[in-house]
């Protein structure tokens, strides 16, 4: 952790794999023959004991998709010579590459609002270690959620917007953003929509949530509009941020069902069990270098 | 069965509730004191003995909706009566009543277009003695259906749409469903839209079925759509048709989860999988009586 | 809230309804003709508003349930008096009558052991205001979370249980459920055996979680047999806890897909998700009077 | 399809692929090292072009699994010649292999009793083009189910259990499988028996279907029991059947939501439904050679 407090012992130690130590080869390329015999070739040739492989083929578009997790002991190049040594096989097919080291723990930082329930999930989930990651600092334009923070170790930042504009509170978020490293914003019911900048400096690295109702409804008070229907099904999607807010590629989605029983309060009551946990797993699946991003579209290797 | 074909033993005889013939009182008004005491005293006054009630009370639009099913044997009054009689309850509380007796089982036409699959459902289920209702005629702007709508016992209609114009054809369906004495227009997969006219003569009494995807992609080809999109879950929903022909009041609906191994190809399977179950389910539900109709919304007693 | 802190403002306040006070009568007896009758001319008779009626009727066991909730805004007799009046439908019924007053907020103990995700996910959902009761009290065999508890200001005792056996343990258990005047037991991953004696004092008021594997598998390590089995479908069940501890009547049930992907250590993660939504699920029926019991099954009216 | 018969118009045609004839090489085998570099370079160095590539390292137990769809077209080796030259590596691994050839379209043989919802919902599907396989014959222990046989185009055989014991029938029945060439038996809620012989002979090619309660019952009359328990949620298994029937590796699962409303009859007809998909869906992975069996537990490449 990276505040060093004693860890209350309700919270079990992080999970650490027992002696393995893994890295992980994330592949997007144009599907063709001997991609699948080139890289486990170069892998076999440099002495790697292959741990995992997911792929997929999307004949649709011709692409080739593929995780490759191998073991680090027992590998003849070092951490910072593989990507360099593998370009005789990235550059053959021009793949899009991406090497996860073990050394290498996420640096998460969780943007709230005034809702609670994403954000005490997270950092419970985070204190039990289910989430491998160091959680950087929770950052709200409200000031809520300082004491939470307190208590689960977590450096607080309130950021209010100010009315002349959020310029300057976007500056200041941006700014502990970077000195903090962060790999990756978590957008906990974070209701400030983020400039395109932002989003655009993080490309598949900003999770979102947001209710996912069928079918959909626009514009307001979207619960109401979906009580007024009837519906008997409501879901939560979580994806990554693009300059289209809401409209970038899924990592995961959940649903429950309602009655005409359940009032819109109730509707909003399912509603946030399902985002609480559809955000976990899509931050749990982002963190396990589960998700490649194609187009508008995810890979995911759950 | 209105044909009077030897049933085929593949196929049980329909379900016939032992010794109980019992009607069903649906009724709908603006919520206020004491509806629920009348209601019951009127039905004790006159013998009834009430098998199930079902009530909800809309607190948001302040409106009651109510189920009763009670026992014909030992009730004090004639069907015939039962209105009449009734009205110094409806009257008093301004209530839309509506009577379903043991005697008035459902003649249903099915609409079909090329896809087999919610028609072929509904064949079976009907046959299998699970949907209470005749099976007037399936009809269908293809004659793809005639064969397997003789196997299972059931006039087919054939009715082109024809290069001039839909009206005839249409015309030609009124037709067919007036002289049948239809009370329930199901649209199994059928691909024309029906007009404003036909849907308003029938209001409440045409269920439609499509498929539902989370977030909503309108426009053509809407499983490719969502493929583009990556989306995790897939769904269905039966209403009833309104002007606006798929925004009606929702009956039913289903979802089922999806990866990006599922082809659109697969997509569409999976999805014709729920149309068929989630069609069935509506049909059922309003063969039974459970489902009342507010303002754009359901009240469906499942 | 029972500790008098000032709330953290990372929780709202405890949802009050406006202005409503509503009480709610559950009642169990032998179905027969006029019950509901004789129940509305009760109420209406006394000036009551009926907000919410449920009722089921078991034809196979010839039962009836019912529950009424009603306002207490002009209703003509005081709480002290209802029951007492009522006998005169009740008797007649020889009913089973259970009255909820808004008066009677439930005060919860919430029993753990080392596994925090229950506990914690009940902390959090009491304190954000969606259980509607007094947390009296948490107590666990271990001291782990006595911060936890701290910060969410609810009282903690450690009763460690001895090596001479577990009766003082239970005793000094039963002794604070008693000072506290607790209303319902929650075992949030409890994992002592209470007491035949403890059980029986507490009919349907305590509520149990555990694992529902499919197909069932009984002895040690749960999750290990059904990784060995390759099951896909993993559930958690809420139950009453009776003598036969997990036989108890059922209150609520959930369930998620899993794969060959998934460890053992996977299903149980996702086991631990699925636990803490179905207890506080159970737990909220419960608190809202809308749940009844009948031999070793439930009605539910959720 | 075996019958010759003209194809009634409801029906598609039968899913060709576009033009690509493709082969399936299963490998079980010991976790080492090198083995997905081994099979791509023998693969790539006769030319195959990889489709799809599905695996799983069992860390647990040490296995490997993988299943690799390639391309005949531009492979240098006859279908025949595969295995053989294969032995470089399957020998090296000792690896259990399995291929499956475009050419080899499955025979099924469906074996029912009085109940019809899986046979028909296998034959539509069948006749409508999902199931890539041939459908040799139907057979079942009564005779109910021959028209339905005749009208989908399926030989039927009557196999009635004899009062002097079932030996003669399943002699028979053996006869028909052995006769037809039959490479997959269903069991659509078939209710006898299989001896262990025939079971025995024919491994993980018997499909069975049953139901799966939460929590499991035994013995009579299970949909009585699970209502007597007031279950929340009722499911369907399909499985490999081994000696002892039930307890075969899992390939399908699913499940539905039933509340106290549902009559043991609506629990049953749940439960038709859910038998009817997931056995389907068991036979569609098992005809695209997506399960791999080890032990008693299954990869399903779904």
């Amino acid at each position: 952790m990276s505040t060093g407090d004693a860890l209350p012992s309700t919270f079990v130690p992080r999970h650490v794999p027992p002696g393995r130590r893994t890295a992980v080869l994330l592949l997007t390329c144009l599907d063709t023959r001997g991609i699948v015999a080139a890289v486990a070739e170069f892998l076999a040739r440099h002495g790697a004991n292959i741990v995992e492989v997911d792929q997929h083929t999307d004949h649709h578009d011709g692409m080739f998709f593929q995780r490759v997790e191998f073991e680090l002991d027992g590998f003849a190049l070092q951490p910072s010579e593989v990507l360099e040594a593998f370009r005789e096989v990235s550059d053959r097919f021009a793949m899009q590459c991406e090497l996860r080291l073990p050394e290498q723990v996420a640096r998460i930082a969780v943007l709230a609002s005034k809702q609670p329930h994403c954000l005490l999930d997270l950092l419970a989930r985070w204190r039990t270690g289910e989430l491998h990651a160091d959680l950087a600092f929770v950052a709200s334009n409200h000031d809520d959620h300082a004491e939470a923070c307190a208590f689960f170790g977590v450096p607080f930042h309130h950021l209010p917007v100010q009315p002349d504009g959020k310029g300057a509170q976007e500056a200041r978020l941006a700014q502990l953003v970077d000195d903090a490293g962060v790999d990756l914003i978590v957008l906990a019911r974070y209701m400030q929509v983020l400039s395109e900048d932002l989003v655009a400096r993080y490309p598949h690295r900003v999770i979102n949530i947001h209710h996912s109702l069928l079918p959909a409804f626009v514009g307001a008070k979207p619960y109401h509009q979906a009580y007024e229907r009837g519906v008997k099904v409501i879901g939560a999607t979580a994806h990554y941020a693009t300059a289209e807010l809401d409209q970038g590629p899924i990592i995961a989605q959940d649903v429950a069902r309602v009655t005409h029983r359940d009032s819109v309060e109730d509707l909003v009551a399912r509603g946030r069990d399902l985002e609480a946990l559809v955000l976990a797993r899509a931050v749990r699946l982002h963190l396990a270098a589960k998700v490649l991003v194609y187009g508008n579209r995810t890979v995911v290797f759950g």
